[in-house]
């Protein structure tokens, strides 16, 4: 059984987008996973195919109709359908590392990209919609924000990564930012690799990174160091 | 004088991507923004144009040579390039709206898409290259993680939005996760529109927005609704 992705858009050409190269695009290629891109419109009805209208009580913006996106999502997800529901969106829960292999444990998703000011409620709480959140900017819609999401949980996939080791020593599986890293030339614009990592003393390069390690996310990200900091001297 | 973007990557087929569609699409075929992709493999030498290699120090993955990238970057910024060159990156400094702001203001940003484990850290500080994440979690590569950054950028071009308003009582904007949204119908599989909408009180619309941006943001996000109480008390 691969890994099953159901996206839902008004924007259904930007897909398999980033996700048709590389990694991604070879594990798509290859059956690991499958992508079902849904377009929105197609579940408009009436004269105009409006999928969206002016938010109730007034202001700037047009708001997604919780019955065209409600067809939608009843189209590829039905209520026993084990896949999280997912809807990309600024309010959304900070995604995670966690998160994300959770995800790839499961059978796979359905994601629904917002666009405009947003989309009705209703369908958020009846379809029960996990709002998911890339990051703290805006984007012009969820279309960019689901492949990121798909791309971090797709390269984590049985087989996609050539070398499983890759995936357990980065940034945040340590609970720490990476160490620096160098690699030929040895001297490049008059720039040497530090010494300690030609010594051939594992230990001690061990030692050094760690170091590394910390210092950079004491400095860049005081939150992760104080949780990092938190998690040892709970041990 | 449009916004001109540089993307330094091993996939330029990756782009435009999303890029190319909708509100981004567009402007670029209005010359709102100008998008330049270079492939890093056209800088490396010798009979296998070799891009990456081990680590020095040992360990898994493989890391980007210094002087291919180095060359790379130069043939599209000089020194005296006004425009900030990012490195997309796990490590870098959280994406915020501010920094998207600050970007989107200046003339144009050079971006380095990583790949593999990572970048030689001597063409990082050699060439003042600004980590930047857009979230804690790890992709395939830089490249979606650009997509995301100029996405929220171009959107904020000036013309890019049809509506100007929209991009100032967004998330985040205000200090507060988003209210949540309605339209039409009135009557959606038996469930109704809140009776305030529909009030035809300005204020009171305004008050019940306010406060369901406030419970939203204190359940969902702590740290955000921290920093606003801290803001709003300080006033």
């Amino acid at each position: 059984m691969s890994f099953r992705a159901s996206v839902l858009t008004l924007y259904p050409d930007m897909f398999p987008g980033t996700l048709g190269h590389s990694l991604a695009g070879r594990a798509l290629e290859n059956g690991v996973w499958d992508l079902e891109v849904t377009q929105i419109r197609d579940f408009a009805e009436g004269k105009h195919k409006n999928v969206d209208d002016t938010p109730s009580g007034g202001g700037a913006g047009m708001v997604l109709r919780a019955d065209v996106v409600g067809r939608a999502i009843d189209s590829v997800s039905l209520p026993d359908d084990p896949r999280p529901r997912l809807m990309m969106s600024p309010r959304g829960k900070p995604l995670t590392q966690e998160r994300v292999r959770e995800i790839k444990d499961g059978p796979g998703v359905v994601i629904v990209c917002g666009r405009f000011e947003g989309l009705d409620q209703r369908v958020i709480d009846a379809r029960d919609l996990e709002e998911v959140s890339i990051g703290d900017y805006i984007l012009s819609g969820g279309e960019v924000a689901a492949q990121v999401l798909l791309d971090a949980v797709v390269r984590l996939l049985p087989g996609v990564m050539g070398n499983d080791i890759s995936g357990e020593t980065e940034s945040f599986e340590t609970g720490l930012l990476e160490h620096p890293h160098y690699t030929r030339p040895a001297i490049w614009a008059g720039l040497n690799i530090p010494d300690i990592l030609s010594s051939g003393n594992h230990g001690k390069v061990e030692e050094w990174r760690r170091k590394q390690a910390e210092e950079l996310t004491k400095e860049r990200r005081p939150d992760l160091w104080q949780a990092y900091r938190n998690k040892n001297a709970a041990k």
